[in-house]
């Protein structure tokens, strides 16, 4: 079909083009017939214009407006006009003015679609992913795969300007059984041999360093064949980088430019530079996590020191026991009724907590149906410590202090959401440093990385490898956004020896790290400078820049968590013949 | 190790830096003895500045510098010095400086390594490839690299700036066993199931526009488990492009736009617009290619008519048969030896010719073996079709069609390069246009499409379908650069109803269309605009950019032939449990 191609899209007509005849291509977002005329809000990427037919100006157009049903594609001209007055539609930044149509072309006939193209939907998932291409068109998501893409540019832009290069890494690479599941991939032409999807380009990037390269970066598909949870793909984005001869500030600092224009340019702010660096021992103890959501105070007070002579039977047994009183200052919920103490107890027991005590603070008393187990000094210690004033309400919890965080990190992200504390709007971003650099997995009863083998050690802790391994602290850093951590990263070993050591270290044999990681250790042996990097999640950052709650509005094609694509319907059956030429078959 | 970070790079430092006390990182690109003192050419990604450690000046460094060898990582600190008179380097852009060298610490050494780090490389590409990482700290492959990013940048902004959407597809998709073969990827939650990596984002790019996204592009990793052919991949990065109502046309101003912008940011040249549109037909009777170099003329001659009543027998019969006798005029090869013309002639047989008819033009006369079996007027016909002037050699070969523009197609790229006729620094594109839409399959005895089943036919050939199928052309192009098909594409069908059409010519069932392109056929259910893209290989056109003569320069990690990757050893063989895990056994 020959079509009358539009002269502008359907977001660009004001009231200075009065007059013009015009011709618009989109789909037929609204149809309604008022007063012997035919209404249609035809719609586009860029916006919605209201289109008029009359029979009395144009019947046969009308005929043909008579057909149209909602997501009917056509091609409309026509004049433009003002509305009349009372008709305009502040909301649209097109509501001054509608087409008087003198044509119409159906393009492309539609079904009625199984949902509305409208912003507000009340259906499944399930019925959004399999209609995709329906789904897609709601100016919710177009604006959240627009705003991607902004970003994406924002990044590339600015890691070129400072002359970062971005390299394209391989997809078919080998298979390293570290870290999470590998998919992997036949080979026709080794009959027996796999292919991996790359998990993260780090070996490749620490290559290129090796090459050279200086500083690298790229936007790059990662892939885990993990059991998904809520917030997690089979296929996912990274903006990863690799920089040579630097130290974690010059990571610091260009990642900071880099999220200062991605603020300033996509959400119009202009936040505050550097970023706090919190080490990852007082993120654990004022937070109860790594990922700390920064956006309110209510931290984590440590009332152990207060404790440590007390007759209180809980308390005095767990000091004994290694353990820690911790708690926090609720404010003004010293009024809280029961019940509600109740609801707060029972959710730190559903975290683990064997109770939870309470104090209200009033008149500067401190009240307590445990109160008679302490003394006066105690308590007045207590909310000297927790910094209580009047209507605040004091919650301990004492067991092993990794417990005892863990429970408490969680209480302080409820009360935060519950007591109001959340400004939605702001952005609180965070340096998270000095990890630890190993942890002790009690199943295989081995030492594992906490970040990933290639991290390096600090360098004043290098001596206690030897000695205290669990006390090494990592060059490792993470980056949070608002209690998620959006980025990860480390200075990587540049040294082959101390590389060895650290795979000894983990368990890992010379023969082991020579199968796994070989080309990267060859590659050492032929002057690697010292480098480090970094690799953000950037489903996850556009996830918070929209303001979503789910990655999965920020990705055009996303998998259920079963890892299905209901669109297409992969995973699928395929041709045994073409098992046969990868050599392999189903094991039933 | 705590180093001294660089202040400058060693690119950077100029006369006017002469006095400053500045710290370089890099690799010892060459290191001379010389006069008691000892020069390093130190060498990043930005150049080379060369360091002099003198014994006198500082003793520490000088003995330090002793140890040092080719590609150890140093860090260099010392002061800027203006070379002596003579010992300036004016081809380096640092040549008229040195540094001398107050304090030099090793980063990381260096084993010798298997080949020398320089742009004339004589080892074999095995060994390139093995040790990638050295191979590409060569100059000419960083150099090769970083155009490619710059070329990347001006893509994605050019595109950005024209209103287009970067949209990231899936990669793990359904296979749909049409044109390539796929790589697979077992499914390890639904046994038996498997994943396809995507030969094209082509089926979601149209997902795309019924979606109305518009405008779309891409720069996106493809794969296809083909043979490979010298100058292929497994995988492979296109430049993907889709757009929403819009005609040949529009596509055509589009990537006219992007090559201008690229040839004018990359090459610095300002190219003519538009390109020549040259249809298929043309292309093939002028060239004998789709793919046409069009730096030279030597165009192909039809001659038939000149011979419809010969007395040559073989041309005679070459006519009656359906044949046709075409030619070129070689300009000034009239004196051509005897074994020069062989040598032409076992060319053309060895590319299937049955014979070479040779004319030499002198003197206004039209000389040959054969001379006696023609009348002078078609001599001299001959001699003004083929527009030879004295001193020209005009070969001539009879047989079908096909065949002989086949070989007068190579002919005449042989004779381009054996004549010099060929500018290697000119940039010549041109649009090859009306494709054929289907050709017949021998083997298959079926109608199989040129370009793909989606190709919308040409609107006017329309009512040829049902009556004369191999005369349909379709909405197809492709983009040419100096006889290299660098992109293609075409409108595509976006009416439910022809498309089925279109399948049942080509024998797919419905049953058939539905599990492979069910999805795609289902969304045009729902209003798709009518839509057209065009794919660039982007590879190619960064090697052609670049000057080089294989796409594995311009590509970081490239495999070999047999798709392997020698520097990781990939594919390789994995854990049976990972076998187990994904439901499938390898098939001895």
């Amino acid at each position: 079909m020959i079509f009358k191609k539009r002269t502008h899209t359907c977001g660009e007509l004001r009231a200075s083009d009065v007059g013009k005849v015009v011709t618009l291509n989109g789909w037929v977002d609204r149809r309604r017939d008022l007063g012997g005329l035919i209404f249609i809000d035809l719609r586009d990427r860029y916006g919605k214009t209201q289109v008029v037919f009359s029979p009395q100006h144009n019947s046969q157009a009308y005929q043909v407006a008579k057909e149209l049903k909602s997501e009917f594609v056509i091609s409309v001209t026509g004049r433009v006009e003002r509305r009349p007055k009372g008709a305009e539609n502040p909301s649209l930044p097109t509501g001054e003015i509608d087409i008087l149509a003198d044509e119409v072309q159906i393009l492309s006939k539609s079904e009625t679609p199984p949902f509305l193209i409208e912003d507000d939907l009340n259906v499944s998932e399930e019925l959004r992913l399999k209609y995709r291409y329906l789904d897609l068109r709601r100016p919710v998501m177009q604006s959240n795969l627009i705003t991607r893409h902004r970003m994406a540019q924002v990044v590339r832009r600015y890691f070129d300007e400072n002359g970062f290069i971005e390299i394209e890494t391989s997809f078919l690479v080998k298979s390293t059984p570290e870290g999470a599941r590998d998919f992997l991939v036949p080979s026709r032409l080794h009959p027996g041999k796999f292919y991996a999807l790359p998990q993260s380009p780090q070996l490749y990037k620490q290559i290129l360093m090796v090459a050279g390269f200086d500083k690298y970066f790229q936007i790059v598909r990662c892939f885990r064949d993990e059991d998904l949870r809520a917030d997690r793909q089979p296929e996912f984005t990274q903006i990863d980088v690799e920089m040579s001869f630097v130290t974690e500030e010059d990571v610091f600092n260009i990642v900071e430019g880099l999220i200062f224009r991605l603020m300033k340019e996509i959400k119009g702010i202009e936040i505050q530079l550097p970023f706090p660096r919190i080490p990852y021992v007082e993120a654990i103890e004022k937070y109860g996590t790594d990922k700390p959501d920064l956006r309110f105070d209510l931290e984590i007070v440590n009332a152990t020191d207060i404790f440590k002579t007390t007759e209180f039977k809980i308390f005095r047994e767990a000091i004994e026991n290694g353990g820690v009183i911790c708690g926090l200052n609720l404010p003004g919920c010293a009024n809280f009724s029961r019940k509600q103490i109740d609801e707060l107890t029972n959710f730190a027991k559903d975290l683990g907590a064997s109770g939870l005590v309470h104090f209200k603070v009033g008149n500067g008393e401190v009240e307590s149906p445990v109160a008679k187990y302490f003394t006066k000094i105690s308590l007045q210690k207590l909310k000297e410590k927790m910094n209580s004033k009047d209507g605040d309400l004091i919650v301990l919890i004492s067991d092993q202090p990794q417990k005892v965080y863990s429970i408490l990190g969680n209480l302080r992200l409820e009360m935060g959401r519950r007591l109001n504390l959340i400004d939605e709007e702001q952005f609180k971003f965070a340096w998270i440093v000095d990890f630890p650099l190993l942890e002790w997995d009690e199943e295989e009863k081995r030492w594992v990385s906490v970040h990933h083998p290639f991290t390096s050690p600090k360098l004043e802790d290098l001596h206690l490898l030897d000695t205290d391994p669990g006390k090494v602290r990592a060059r490792a850093y993470d980056l949070v956004l608002n209690g998620n951590e959006i980025a990860g990263g480390s200075i990587r070993i540049h040294d082959a020896e101390l590389q060895q050591k650290i795979f000894k270290l983990l368990g890992i044999s010379e023969d082991e790290a020579r199968k796994k990681f070989g080309f990267l250790l060859e590659a050492f042996k032929y002057g690697a400078p010292p480098h480090g990097g970094i690799a953000f999640g950037f489903d996850r950052l556009v996830m918070l820049f929209t303001g979503m709650k789910s990655i999965r509005d920020v990705i055009a094609f996303p998998k259920t968590s079963s890892a299905l694509s209901l669109m297409d319907e992969a995973p699928s059956e395929v041709d045994p013949k073409q098992l046969d030429e990868l050599h392999i078959q189903v094991k039933r």
